[in-house]
């Protein structure tokens, strides 16, 4: 049926029972299509019906509807004439697995970061009233993205300016086992508009400990956590009330006819209305339903869970999905003959995300004054381990990073030792509160910074190409770079050892795999010569070291004589080594970061200051302003040319 | 009395008579010293009673009190061991106007930007009770603080751990006209706890268009507003309780026996508490009580109103602020005898702050798609004409910093062309909406950049001086800084025409008063050469453009030949220009922001990349990690070379 929908007014003379039909194949297409290229799961499976019966009720592009962080989107995809595409998701040339105008008129607005729906519906509901136009606004949002501040600060400023605006509270209530669906039931009953993710992962972790036979342990156990809940009381519709919205629901949000209903109810009121549907994360997909959080994002750095395909499904009419099929993506471009990064991890090679999170467990055994801080993001930086095992000492904020420093802060402040573990585009978020809280002050607190550098099919959004820059101008920080695994560890264990903040940046996906290297002790502000050369310096930092080593070696075998450095710190900057560089006359930097302001800026600048005696040329590989589109990590790096590859051809050009 | 009391603890004997005089005792010294030094009257005066109570019973620093961005706690200061040293309030070498734990081990937290003590505060508990201590921890907020994301990110992580925490809710309620107290009574006992100041302002629009005589239609309008706030009758009990807070209040913020007997009880309260307290902005001191906006802050750029000292209180004991005395400022480093900046402006110049003002009235009025943006600062960005004139298109959300801008983002989404306008240091706040929001979906929004490069007696909290380096990063963004008032306009216009997102950074303070001077068209990415010259290149931008053609002109007339260069952008870089100065081997850059990623940055990598044929030396002038402490503007600006001396200094030293 979906290849008939080539866009979202041709389900509009659907049966109910056809849209539900539809629903259905949508879902076997997302799970073919995520099983092969990796992808968001279980939020665009629990978000189907409430798509479908969005784009039923609602005439986009005319209305504009917004979906927050954007991955719960595929069925919004699949309705706005990109069924036919579907299979190229995340791949090069591709569909992203975001949204974005760029890609379809259907996508009001681009999308990949948490909790910024309602900000940009506000700011199009404001602009539609002031230009006399008359289209409604839509915001869909999950109750984790609700949590962030500035989605509550929307909040607030939609409830003041009481204009035209629908808010969809997507409440997928994290999916706790099902023989306690009740008491879920309750919680997210109760639970509604704030932030629940801590108390219900705490409820979660205590029914998970216990079997069905300890009923009574069960519930005693529940009352005490019901205790410190007794302030839910208040019913949703007072508490929205108070924050200037009506409140609807909670509606089943994969019974279209309800959802229908409400929708159209809904349309027709002129204020804000926040509509609670409540859903479940990984619907129609029993392994994904049971463990959601390990679907919520597949081929992100981590073991996916093994994928069979669902029971046969009537066979999509888009492309089908086989292994190496390239679909509708460019067969030259096709990524996905190529083991994916994690694949690749889990057979020997840990993932930087491993080490850091069995770093954390060790040094927390040794050191208790170590605690660890993320934003919603335990598993995905690697410290389930440390969460089970020092609960205590963990700190899961929810999607809250400017708080999540902050409180680091404050916790230091307090005579812990505080790791805050994030991923570098949302420590973004960050960057006043490091400013302000941390770097000014001069506060020890250690952030490790996951995800830093090219993130593969997740595209623009995600990369982490701006930290090296945005921490390099903080006063106070130290910050690093480890060319491997081992130097990892190395970096962690240092960063405890400093009386003031600091920073290590590694990237998404496996580790080298290579044995631990000899070589100068790691030393704040130093770097460590791999190689010496007179011809060309290159300068290399982080994930980029060891290939630039390669390029060396064959370069030496090809009798050029090219010198590597290991820069290991943007800052303080090894002036010296620049210096020792700056002799060759030509330098190379190597950084996954922007240039601009990055290793490159930094090496700029110094070399800059201290003059050169003679002619002098520096060159870098790294991100531009010309954005690295989705497609596999190791197809990134090759773009840019951070790959051995990448490096030789550049030093050779430089030599020539 | 002050002169006895040398730590808090010295109060703890005292009658509550004795407590309320030297309550009165610690206005007076305020507003004598706020008179002379500028500094934030309003906010302390009406926090002198709720601090000292809060002293009263709490044993700081065992006990930790955390103030919100720290403008209020001038009373702190005087209590904690600082009275004698209150005279040199915002001078050089003497106290900040802020908290730093560097001044007082009783300042708990550095502060200065808003909504994040709770967040510490939350941090320090769990620290606390993870060593097994047992103190209390106190945050003390405003209603203004608590609308930013951070503070009730905050709020939703305290109520889910439940650690002991004090919230003291510090509600001014923005003082509404004196006849009308009781509906402002009504409104802040309902309103609490949430985003209320637009609801307020409204409502304030409405009281003060009307005259006590016209009552029925002053009632009539009343009740259309109460209409849009039926949500508000959930009371604040529940509404906190939802939150997992206790909530305590309203008391009389300025009744020392009802403050004593509430914080008592709170003491001993194990959980999350918020207690409310009604204070007035002002208090005291009747000029500020009923124009409380206008002295919020004295001296920050706007003509501050005449102030006369209040009727004799008894002459307190610490120093006298006569002008020009110095108190326990080192003499040497007193800029109190030299005028302000803002006090100069207010006679001839108009400040940077008031062309943009004008001109966006101006531009508004041609063109009916402009809209402004401002986070709480109407005033402060100079737009109280344009929001009066056209409060359709003026939208304040009050301190939401990261929600201005995608909310922007959505008004151009929705054809709007607006303007945001922020001071540099709250823009940090925005970063990751910069980078997501606007810049990778390239749109045109428009970053009117208030108090950027350094800001006088604020200090590093507030200084501007990061945004050329983090604004550079981002793809698609046109960055600028105008040399004067005039070139202010044309920018302005000029991104009002481009086509993606640009930002134009102009410091705090008056323009330079010169006649508009003749020069090249402006257009993007292109420097303007002012002076030609081959020894030498200096490429200033910004503020530091006339001195550093003065500089040059006083060392043409000793013989020197220097070349000055208005760069104009940071981005796109005049790479021409660039190409041209480095034909002199020796390159001064000169700017008012971080040397590390700004213009200094920006013209080492241009160089870098071109490379030099010959040798070249590239030196800068600008902030650096050793952070410029509070002292007058000017001061600052000469400890940095950023002056005409220091221009032609370092330029001597190069020459050399």
């Amino acid at each position: 049926m979906l290849s008939l929908i080539d866009n979202p007014a041709a389900i509009k003379g659907l049966s109910l029972d056809e849209l539900a039909s539809l629903c259905e194949e949508m879902r076997g297409v997302m799970i073919r299509v995520v099983s092969q290229n990796g992808g968001h799961l279980a939020s665009s499976l629990g978000a189907v019906e409430l798509i479908a019966a969005l784009h039923y009720v609602f005439d986009a592009p005319r209305d504009k509807l917004i979906f927050d962080v954007g991955h719960q989107a595929y069925a919004h995809k699949l309705l706005t004439g990109r069924a036919a595409r579907f299979a190229t998701l995340r791949q090069e040339g591709g569909l992203s697995g975001f949204l974005r105008r760029e890609e379809s008129p259907y996508d009001a607005v681009n999308s990949g970061h948490s909790s910024v729906s309602i900000s940009a519906a506000l700011g199009l509901a404001s602009a539609r009233d002031l230009s006399g136009q008359k289209h409604s606004v839509v915001a869909v949002i999950g109750d984790g993205a609700l949590t962030g501040g500035m989605a509550l600060e929307a909040v607030n400023h939609a409830g003041g300016l009481q204009k035209n605006l629908l808010v969809v509270y997507n409440d997928n209530r994290m999916s706790i086992s099902p023989n306690v669906g009740a008491l879920s039931q309750y919680l997210s009953l109760k639970l509604t508009t704030r932030e629940h993710i801590v108390l219900r992962e705490r409820v979660k972790n205590i029914l998970e400990r216990i079997s069905p036979s300890k009923g009574s342990r069960l519930i005693r156990r529940f009352q005490r956590a019901e205790e410190s809940l007794k302030g839910f009381l208040v019913s949703p519709d007072a508490f929205l009330a108070a924050w200037g919205f009506k409140y609807i629901g909670p509606i089943d949000g994969h019974d279209l006819k309800k959802l229908i209903s409400a929708l159209n109810q809904v349309k027709n009121i002129t204020r804000p209305v926040l509509l609670h549907v409540l859903t479940t994360k990984g619907k129609g997909f029993t392994p994904a339903e049971n463990d959601p959080l390990a679907f919520h994002g597949l081929g992100r750095g981590k073991t996916p869970p093994t994928l069979s395909l669902p029971p046969a499904p009537a066979p999509a009419s888009s492309a089908p999905a086989a292994p190496g099929h390239p679909g509708a993506a460019p067969a030259s471009v096709s990524v996905s003959g190529a083991p994916p990064a994690a694949a690749a991890a889990s057979v020997a090679v840990p993932s930087y995300t491993d080490v850091f999170g069995e770093f954390m467990t060790e040094a927390a055994g040794e050191d208790e004054k170590i605690a660890a801080v993320t934003a919603a993001m335990s598993q995905g930086t690697g410290l389930e381990k440390f969460f089970s095992r020092f609960p205590e000492r963990a700190f899961d904020v929810g999607i809250a990073e400017q708080h999540a420093v902050t409180f680091a802060a404050g916790l230091a402040l307090g005579g812990l030792k505080p790791v805050v573990a994030v991923y570098s585009t949302f420590l973004q978020r960050s960057f006043d509160q490091l400013f302000h809280d941390v770097a000014l002050p001069g506060i020890k607190v250690v952030l490790a910074v996951d995800r830093a550098g090219l993130v593969g099919e997740d595209g623009p959004t995600h990369h982490g190409g701006l930290d090296l820059g945005y921490l390099r101008m903080l006063p106070n920080f130290t910050v690093m770079a480890p060319k491997d695994e081992h130097e990892l560890k190395d970096m962690l264990r240092l960063c405890l050892g400093l009386p003031g903040p600091s920073a290590v940046r590694y990237p998404r996906g496996p580790g080298t795999g290579r044995p631990r290297a000899d070589g100068p002790r790691l030393e704040a502000g130093r770097a460590e010569i791999m190689r010496r050369g007179k011809e060309l310096a290159v300068l290399a930092l982080g994930p980029t070291v060891w290939p630039a080593w390669e390029a060396a070696e064959k370069l030496a075998r090809a009798g050029r004589d090219v010198m590597v450095v290991n820069m290991r710190f943007v800052k303080p900057l090894d002036r010296e080594v620049v210096a020792l560089a700056a002799r060759t006359g030509k330098i190379l930097t190597v950084e996954e970061n922007s240039l601009a302001g990055g290793l490159h800026g930094a090496v700029c600048e110094a070399a800059c200051a201290m003059g050169s005696d003679a002619p002098l040329k520096i060159r870098g590989l790294g991100l531009t302003d010309a954005q690295v589109g989705h497609a596999g990590q190791g197809r990134q790096r090759a773009l840019l040319g951070l790959d051995a590859a990448g490096v030789e051809r550049a030093a050779l050009e430089m030599l020539a």
